[in-house]
């Protein structure tokens, strides 16, 4: 018995009950061809039913991760992964005059210090315009939108679909925990692609993101597309592509859909952490806060307000004014939580100083990003849980003119024997040139539509 | 809780008991980067104790089939799956000189009618050198050794290590089933490849058949690596490249290798099944039989021996004068099997007539490849039994001058139910061409050393 003679075997094997053979899913697409609408749909219909295995799932997923998916195969993939499982209606909001009322979400792709999420929801809905955002709990060095509001006492991320509409119609905004009904068959085919290196592949990201997207119901979505050290996509031109999949995906499955690529080199804002990103979210709630973190919370306002037909409205002004604190105070009410609570702090700190006299040139995000995951402000493991109070409080910025021996960032956690590992992911991450020197970061590199 | 942010968990959660992390592996193939041969050791030994899980396992392979291995690297695949297993050693096989007997082995990818083995391995030992062929049970449209030699009463294909030993010191030649201790990383590894369509990469498949060879303990090794319709590679090209790296692994390990291409665009011989290919294959010993047969059993002995040193021998000779039969007998006599015994018969049988005057220009291998395993002489799944009288005979082969009306094929089986889909695959088998035509069919087509 070779090999070459029990391959032949296959072709008089194929199950009579299903209607397609996984073999001859696996080949096409190894082969560099397109495969149909209905074989597309058997594929993700069967590995929910367990008929496709794992092994031969991941096999399609490598030969699509190296030969490609063109868009309308991404486009049937990510219908099938909705159809997978239950999909949002949120047609019963209304508004005031009674009509129905309209609804926009953002997405992330996930940074360092990314806490607008948290200003940007209550921000549009001072606006009329309802925001679903269903998140989820980080792994890794990026944070997750819960585990930061998971800091605040008594709130809650589990809301039953009546709860989120009865909320939503309400207050107007949500942030809550994705229910384990839309898209499940996304669900298996993330926890595979995890391990077995097929996490990377462009029409995998952006129809996992977008099934989500689609299925929880938004009728217009803004997407963060981020790029550089601390974001996952490392180069400009791999995160253009990938935006500009979604929002073909998005125009294909009929949700208004805009995307930003934002640079992701160095953190957001001036925290990295749960409770000290809520802190700061809450600063830029009362019209302060860092010029990055106020500059993307009412950019992403604006794009979310226009996708929903909001043309005319000044978000920036609601943050001054008190509007979007109001909503934000019920939102956190709302899910149990106390917005004037005291947050959890952590119990030790170490300060890290500049070494020289200069211009803070580079705060690299991804050594950032660790650092305040390795004090406990992540984890490693989905079981893991959060520090509340950890993460790292930058003094400076780039672009900032710094003194040797001046604070540069405050490391915080509960279990000081992890400073160690943490300044060792903080080696490299400050550059100081001679002053007179410039940082060449823009915060928002290009619109996508 | 993004696809992105989840993956960057990974870097966080290596496992701190092993020597590599499996996800790293894919990745460096993914990315058609080079396997160290610390990295190809770990993969295999991970693999075999399944801390490398069957997913991980099958999107690596899809890697190595989209994105290849170099020489190192096969070669060093090859070796980490010898050493999953044993080793025979056939260094304690004397020569009546006292000296030890040189060993040689052949083997073939596989095409329909191909009973070399049969009358080539005892033709060989006739020469002092002792052939130990672990042959296999057939799946698909090409035959398996074992099944054929097992249409003989009584004949048995399991043997241990000592019988195999004791059969060839005594005997000279001994063909039986492969014990499950060489190369187990293979084994659990070609099922793995067989369900997940990446049977076809070529390093695989060198690696996949060296390693049992190599782990077989040959001296010298040919290889009749098959092209045409009736072959595992349909393409000269293909087929030539997996001859250079099979020759080359040999090679890097120490075994004199030499491989043949030869044309499987047409049956091999007259006879296509199990019972009716060891009636040639007997003809063959008689000296007579087919042409082909004959042709290529000789070219392969003379290959053989010049492998393990013999340069002075005539096979055609031995075949003629009785000296190979004679083996022949002894070798299924040492196997309790009766070389005397006449062999099962199929019950029913239907004659296929020639539609026209001409020459016989095409007769597709894999036509009839198919129609013979359709009828029973073939399995579909492993747990399947083959009908021992089940084939075809051919009463016509390219080149022949045929009348409308006369007899081409005659198929057998034991269940007439049988033969209507066995017809169907030999709708376009045949093509008759005006008379003065000649096919243009070369049965070796290269040698490769």
């Amino acid at each position: 018995m070779t090999a070459q003679t029990e391959n032949a075997g296959n072709a008089g094997s194929t199950n009579k009950t299903e209607a397609f053979d996984a073999v001859d899913i696996i080949r096409i697409k190894r082969d560099k061809g397109v495969l149909s609408a209905e074989q597309i749909d058997w594929t993700i219909d069967a590995y929910t039913r367990g008929v496709i295995a794992d092994e031969q799932m991941a096999a399609l997923n490598m030969a699509i991760l190296l030969n490609g998916m063109d868009r309308a195969e991404i486009s049937r993939w990510t219908a099938a992964m909705i159809a997978s499982g239950e999909r949002m209606d949120f047609s019963g909001l209304r508004r005031p005059d009674g009509g129905v009322k309209a609804t926009s979400d953002k997405h992330s792709t996930g940074g360092v210090g990314d806490k607008i999420t948290l200003p940007l929801a209550p921000l549009v809905a001072v606006f009329g315009v309802a925001v679903p955002q269903l998140s989820g709990r980080g792994l890794g060095h990026t944070g997750g939108t819960l585990d930061k509001l998971e800091s605040i006492p008594g709130w809650r991320a589990a809301l039953s679909n009546d709860e989120m509409m009865a909320q939503l119609q309400g207050v107007g905004a949500v942030i809550c925990a994705a229910g384990a009904g839309l898209a499940p068959a996304d669900k298996k085919l993330y926890a595979l692609r995890d391990v077995t290196g097929t996490v990377e592949a462009i029409p995998l990201i952006a129809s996992s993101i977008m099934s989500k997207k689609i299925a929880e119901g938004t009728g217009s979505l803004v997407l963060d597309v981020k790029v550089g050290s601390g974001a996952f996509m490392k180069n400009e031109a791999r995160a253009r592509e990938l935006a500009e999949t979604m929002v073909a995906l998005g125009k294909d499955a009929g949700v208004n859909t805009v995307a930003l690529l934002t640079n992701m080199s160095t953190p957001l804002g001036l925290t990295a952490g749960n409770a000290i990103e809520v802190e700061e979210s809450v600063e830029v709630l009362a019209g302060g806060g860092p010029d990055d973190v106020v500059e993307l919370t009412v950019r992403l306002a604006e794009e979310m307000l226009a996708c929903a037909g909001v043309h005319d409205a000044d978000p920036r002004a609601a943050l001054k004014d008190g509007r979007a604190m109001d909503v934000w105070n019920r939102m956190i009410e709302a899910q149990g939580g106390d917005p004037r609570a005291k947050l959890p702090a952590a119990r030790e700190s170490e300060v890290i100083y500049a070494p020289a006299d200069g211009v803070l040139v580079e705060l690299d995000a991804l050594s950032v990003g660790v650092a305040a995951w390795r004090l406990g402000a992540g984890r490693a493991r989905k079981e893991d849980a959060v520090q509340a109070g950890a993460g790292i409080r930058m003094h400076a910025k780039p672009g900032a003119v710094v003194r040797a021996g001046e604070p540069l960032m405050t490391l915080l956690t509960d279990t000081p024997e992890k400073f160690a590992r943490a300044k060792e992911s903080l080696e490299h991450a400050v550059v100081i040139a001679p002053e007179g020197s410039r940082p060449a970061q823009q915060l928002i590199i290009d619109r996508i539509a």
